[in-house]
């Protein structure tokens, strides 16, 4: 039994989505077909729609369809602070957290020399021009708390630091409403180690 | 923070895929943009041809982009026989079994009076026609052991039957290399039920 050409190439081509094998591309190409070619006409229009109309921003590099996004644009941001983190998605989250009122820089991923990404890769030349403007006091660094998050964010504190900026990190430490019992070992023991005055 | 326009329209978009809900097809949309402008495209391309070019077979109603299918057409098929699977998906494990040489019929769906799916939206009319077009011995129905997939079946079984052909369903059982401790009791007391001479 052979699939139709088209049909193998579009489980193929599904495959580039993360978190997608042979067995769901399969799957959804299938559901697509048989019950939602409506949903996948939109979702190509979509896709050349991204891929042409988005770029980074000249200010924080993150998604955007101008020059500058609507973020760096606005008015009632604190340009003394400048937050960085790895991706837009972050980005988002820090957004969404409603706890931060300056502005960012989107590093578009993080060092990680066994994948060839060094400081170039994610725009480091870019980051020091951009904090060291004369407006930004201080650099808060939200890169994730992984390995590879926390030597980034290693690496651009002593870069910073040296240019004589206040370079800060996020906390770490237990999430809210989080138990004792649940959390693992590890932030548990960095929620003692980084305690702070009751 | 307003995401881009053509961003938030692909991140919507992605979620016609099955399985994917609105955190993923965010992660998604990043992912592709910032990783795999290549893939993005090749997937936009693929959805447009799959959608221009797969039709469904004349015979069979699987996906083709022929009239009649490559397995309908082949004259190495045993003709007096025909299988009737749910989807596309299923006609393929049918085959990769390679357990049966003859030849199918996709309902493309499964009876769901609920979802407004009736004898009509399965093409049984097709089905029947095709069943009874003289080669035709003995159907053999594969739709799933679900509570409407063996519905299905209970339901173009009577039909058929009714047309004086032979009917048969494809066996429940232990999986091979199944043990018993390890399968659900439902499937254990089938087995036992369609037990068989040893």
């Amino acid at each position: 039994m052979d699939k139709p050409a088209a049909l193998d190439e579009l489980i193929q081509a599904l495959r580039c989505l993360p978190g997608v094998g042979p067995k769901s591309a399969q799957r959804m190409a299938y559901h697509l077909l048989q019950r939602d070619t409506a949903g996948a006409g939109r979702l190509s229009q979509a896709l050349s729609d991204a891929l042409g109309r988005i770029r980074h921003c000249g200010r924080c590099n993150t998604f955007t369809e101008s020059e500058v996004c609507s973020l760096c644009a606005s008015q009632r941001r604190d340009a003394s602070l400048l937050c960085v983190v790895e991706s837009p998605g972050d980005l988002l989250m820090m957004e969404q957290s409603q706890s931060y009122a300056g502005l960012y820089f989107v590093l578009m991923g993080r060092l990680s020399p066994l994948d060839g990404i060094g400081p170039r890769e994610i725009h480091l030349d870019r980051l020091v021009k951009r904090a060291t403007d004369g407006a930004v006091r201080e650099v808060i660094l939200a890169t994730n708390f992984t390995v590879e998050g926390e030597a980034t964010a290693h690496y651009i504190g002593e870069l910073l630091t040296g240019k004589g900026l206040a370079v800060s990190r996020i906390a770490r430490g237990l999430p809210v409403g989080g138990e004792l019992e649940h959390v693992d070992s590890g932030t548990l023991a960095q929620a003692v180690l980084e305690r702070r005055p009751a």
